[in-house]
């Protein structure tokens, strides 16, 4: 399959550190391939348990997709073509935000439901691709390249811990750090969010490095009767923002609803779309 | 099935919260029962990676349980009655160490190899039962029964959150109270044991719950070339313990080598057979 072809070029090209060009080309054509793949798919309505969003599946054969967002997903690689413009210029004033997430999210997505469909559970190529994603467009905007693991100092007499992470931008003298773990969903996991937040709180200082973690959604797909749920837990999410430690940012590609509120609460969490990161980013930097 | 049959009556019997007789003549048929299915299976020896343990897997047509530690692993029911017999009495002198570990690993194990082959990628079923298992052990040896979930306090104005966690003992008026995570395996989200420590210290104060995770083993068996390799982080473990929070004991069934070191370093982590929790528990206490 041309997609999986071009994923594992991609995949040399990431093991090999090579930013620009040639990275650009193959996420172009990765998205051409799943995006021809997948017009050529069946499409199931599935019932959404969740309110005011609408999913689909694609289908083929007995095999389906994971639940796709009716409103953000688009087809055609018009919003890619765009974005690559509005982000090489420099200037996403032409992309309304609204563009711009439908966009977002239709990149990740595609890829992860091609995968749904011709591999069998699997969920570690759908995250790592994600994570190639998200890592192409922070860099992109930051213009640095991430590191993905980070010394931890141990006892006196051992040697530090190089402990494998998501996505760490150094930003250079003075500035602030920042810790992007990226994944496609966080579900009865979330309290690593803030577990990795504390460790390194605990061996940098609190906040040197900020946490602001990137998810794709929170749905889940009932196989058998073909309900979306989203699962969130917002009242656990203060407990942990409140006893464990602080998270700056959680961008989501897929906004679930019930975390909205928590922006204007106390501990506040500022849950938002990926998209905002875009325009607020130089703002998080306390220099 | 017969030892499905009687999980199931198992789950109703937990569901209500009843302890004592109904419980272990429960316990006492899923082993034999489990014993009986597990007579009439093949066995397949595994290539151990894991250095001084062997290990083996039960087999049925092209259905493969997870790895049996060889040494561990006793046919029939001669420790369990033993057990049972010590407990009734309160006295387990007439086991020695080594019998009591294989007892434990072997009732633990014995159900979840059965899963393995009879259900297609079931982690929860294995889990759950583990759960009830250690459960039901807890209650023998403290004579109380846990709770499963905890009230943590939110922000002024907003209903405390009551948050589902493995097992939580509460000994009584101005005693020690524990939290005991129980999990079949720890592996890359080992973070998630050290993470619930400081929420409780965070939400009751320090140590006010100490945290005493029991895990049936770090095994983990590639499929395809047989091989049994064990998944074990002291280094990591060690930063979790200097920067998150402490564990009080880290308990194994199934003892990962590579962590027995830890007992003697700074900071110190505790990691244990579970047979020494018998033996030690009351010293736990600092009442």
């Amino acid at each position: 399959l041309p997609f999986l072809k071009k994923y594992k070029e991609l995949q040399k090209v990431v093991g090999k550190g090579i930013y620009g060009e040639p990275r650009t080309v193959l996420f172009a054509e990765i998205f051409e391939e799943c995006d021809k793949f997948l017009s050529t798919l069946e499409i199931e309505d599935l019932i959404s348990k969740v309110p005011g969003k609408e999913y689909f599946a694609f289908r083929m054969g007995g095999k389906s997709s994971r639940a796709v967002n009716k409103e953000l997903f688009c087809r055609g690689m018009g919003g890619w073509d765009l974005l690559r413009e509005c982000l090489s210029n420099n200037d996403l004033s032409p992309m309304s935000k609204t563009d711009l997430e439908r966009t977002l999210y239709t990149l990740a997505i595609s890829f992860c439901a091609c995968i749904d469909i011709v591999k069998e559970r699997d969920q570690q190529t759908p995250g790592t691709f994600f994570g190639y994603l998200v890592a192409y467009l922070l860099h992109w905007r930051l213009g640095v390249e991430p590191k993905t693991s980070i010394k931890i100092m141990s006892v006196e007499g051992e040697a530090d811990v190089n402990l494998q992470t998501d996505l760490i931008y150094d930003l250079g003298l003075k500035k602030q750090k920042f810790h992007v773990p990226v994944k496609t969903s966080s579900r009865e996991r979330a309290i690593m969010l803030w577990a990795h937040q504390k460790l390194l709180d605990g061996a940098y200082g609190i906040e040197r490095y900020m946490g602001t973690p990137v998810l794709l959604a929170e749905t889940k797909l009932d196989k058998k009767n073909r309900e979306v749920v989203e699962i969130c837990l917002p009242d656990q999410w203060k407990v942990y923002q409140l006893y464990i430690a602080r998270l700056k940012r959680v961008y989501y590609l897929d906004m679930p609803t019930p975390y909205l509120r928590l922006q204007g609460e106390f501990p506040p969490i500022m849950v938002k779309s990926f998209a905002d990161l875009f325009s607020e980013w130089d703002d998080l930097m306390p220099v």
